[in-house]
């Protein structure tokens, strides 16, 4: 079952908005085991609807045009089908209703042109939208079926629930057995030397199917089967997560899809542990990430971040003498981070500490160059770990992977402590 | 000049992640006036990439790929592109001496498959990658440009700005009339507000055109003209400029497309000021979007996260009577956000001192509703202000729009003493 999702917006194409509903659409046509081979965004445009529909006809049975259904003269999604399909258009009582309804409680003249948001494709179900004035249209029209939504993600998504999708499942029947994935999400290990680790499990890959993919910091291995229920997903899926897990387990945090930092607060909040951040500069960014989890004031007390030595030496009682002078270590060096770590977590009252300090660029500082950064974990009653890293990138990256990097040495530390 | 998208990546068709890449992609080329009139997704699927391909080559004079250029056997975009226009595959010798250094810094055995990043399409002009280690290609075959990016945003984004748009520039040089914009950014004000008071200049234009768009807690209104020189897009657009400064000039804080934070470094620089922050909710956004600006050294001093009230009380010394029991007015109110501010700007001996305190979610706390912010500003020698915010949204967006909004207030009074 093949399915091929057209949006149509020149907004889109000019880069004003982000193609979101192609994502939501793509993400919901999966969990009900339809493929999408294409994503397609045209503008406004009758032509080119219409050679987009050609193109999609050829190769998906079900069509998802978003957007185009508005008001306007520039909204064609409706017209261009009707017309491909050979169907005329047919206004739809209820929908006219509503709209009269709507500029009548308003106490406004309802225009020419809001009369075109009740038209619907003859012969085509009729898709309501609860959420807006724009109906929708759900039709088959030779081997393919057809579904029009408007494009506000507002409106699209109860349309999509609780009419498009129930219309393609009563059409597809017993065509569609559901995908199954489960998503193993690893941090502190590259794609490609993880990808290398299971190489043979990739390459070899049938079913279930094996994809990795990086994201800043992380990286996810999807494992998906077709299975007509969860029981015979787990049959199938069970073996490949185990030898997945042998291979690079010690790398793995969640299974299913959740941001580092979420695992973090879990993990912390299960075994009553808190913990402070000390950030130099990565200037807040590790206390955003950890604090961006709900419940993680259960785990985080909170965190400083000190820009300045003086902030440093006044803060966190760094001596002066570590960081300014020509025998200090500096504001940048293992002693830093060290202090900083255990100095956040002994202030802050708490099981663990983070520190971060290094050099974000443009330019160097104290000599030492962009990229060069340590990374500083402190636990209650054991020795104090500092790492030293050098991350590639601009300024926002190399602050970003700082980040990600002290949030898995964190979570490692934490690990490693069972 | 008319040109296409295509984005390779099954995590796209499978809705996995959004296709950022391509409004970036549309929005930058159309800045230098070429229109996009398609966009595609398609899967880590040779042949499929070679469909999107020959449809592609029929209509548009620029491709640009983005995706599929990583290490691993799923990152087809090269091999396609290499087969569809008859070239093979070479290694680019600066790039693999880029992969040795990098794996040999990290003391990491480099595998086969990460030589593959270090591949171009023989014939083709390396784009550099900047920010991580798979080069792009920008290739000229028949009629057609190609330009072959990789799919992290974080990565594409300075290689296209660096590397892909210089050579498209050159390369189709004459054929473009430059396409000269002004952004006009305005914080504090509403997109559909300010574009109310530009109605009649929004719906007159012609040349030069008005776009607002909005982004999370700014607006930009992008003013464009065609010209053959700056000095012909000065006189055309200098008229529509000074009205719509006398129009909303109180809300411009740039005119040029920068950041909130941004503007307000540079003004702080200017003058010589000092800031620090102080927030609960937000845990750490203030800083990290204040020290994201280069240079922000200068003028911010540092943060405190306070995410209990025991660091409130210890680290700001807010009165624990103010905080707890049945007489106080809560961590989330606007006594203790003055507090907040005025200790943070006296204790890190600052000019001014911003502060937030409020509910982000997803649970009301102390019988206060999610949305509910204060925000603090503490200015040497003034009285303190004091704001009381309500936003919608989910625990992310209420984040955002806080901190931009206590970013905002700060820009403003900052403003209001000269």
């Amino acid at each position: 079952m093949k399915a091929e999702i057209i949006a149509v917006g020149t907004e889109l194409l000019l880069g004003q908005i982000v193609n979101t509903n192609a994502q939501y659409i793509s993400k919901q046509l999966a969990e009900i085991g339809i493929d999408v081979y294409f994503q397609t965004v045209v503008g406004d445009n009758r032509e080119r609807i219409q050679e987009a529909l050609r193109m999609a006809q050829q190769r998906a049975d079900v069509i998802v045009l978003t957007g185009g259904l508005g008001p306007t003269e520039d909204d064609l999604t409706r017209d261009a089908v009707a017309e491909f399909t050979g169907n005329t258009l047919a206004f739809d009582r209820a929908a006219l209703q509503q709209l009269e309804t709507y500029f009548h409680n308003r106490g406004m003249a309802m225009t020419e042109n809001n009369r075109r948001q009740a038209l619907f494709i003859e012969g085509a179900d009729v898709l309501p939208n609860d959420a807006g004035l724009a109906i929708g249209s759900a039709l088959q029209a030779g081997n393919t079926l057809y579904i029009l939504l408007p494009g506000p993600p507002k409106e699209l998504k109860p349309m999509f629930e609780r009419y498009a999708k129930p219309w393609l499942l009563k059409h597809l029947g017993q065509e569609i057995r559901s995908l199954h994935s489960v998503m193993l999400k690893f941090a502190g290990i590259g794609e490609s030397i993880l990808a290398d680790r299971l190489a043979d499990l990739i390459d070899g890959q049938h079913d279930p199917t094996i994809a990795p993919y990086a994201q800043e910091g992380e990286v996810t291995i999807r494992v998906s089967t077709k299975a007509s229920d969860p029981a015979e997903a787990e049959r199938k899926m069970r073996p490949v997560l185990d030898e997945i897990k042998k291979r690079a387990g010690e790398h793995l945090y969640a299974e299913t899809d959740i941001p580092l930092e979420q695992a973090i607060v879990e993990h912390f909040a299960q075994n009553g542990w808190t913990a402070a951040a000390a950030e130099s500069c990565t200037g807040g960014l590790i206390s955003e990430m950890i604090t961006s989890v709900p419940g993680s004031s259960r785990v985080f007390a909170g965190g400083i971040v000190s820009y300045t030595n003086e902030i440093k030496h006044q803060w966190l009682g760094i001596p002066m003498s570590e960081l300014e002078g020509q025998d200090a270590h500096g504001a940048v060096s293992r002693e830093t981070a060290k202090l900083m770590a255990e100095q956040i977590r002994e202030r802050m009252n708490c099981r663990f500490g983070v520190s971060i300090t290094g050099v974000a660029g443009p330019s160097p500082s104290e000599g030492k160059p962009v990229g060069l950064v340590y990374i500083g974990i402190s636990e209650q009653g054991k020795q104090t770990q500092v790492f030293e890293e050098r991350f590639n990138g601009d300024r926002v990256l190399i602050r970003w992977r700082a980040a990600k990097r002290a949030l898995y040495l964190l979570w490692k530390s934490s690990k490693n402590m069972e």
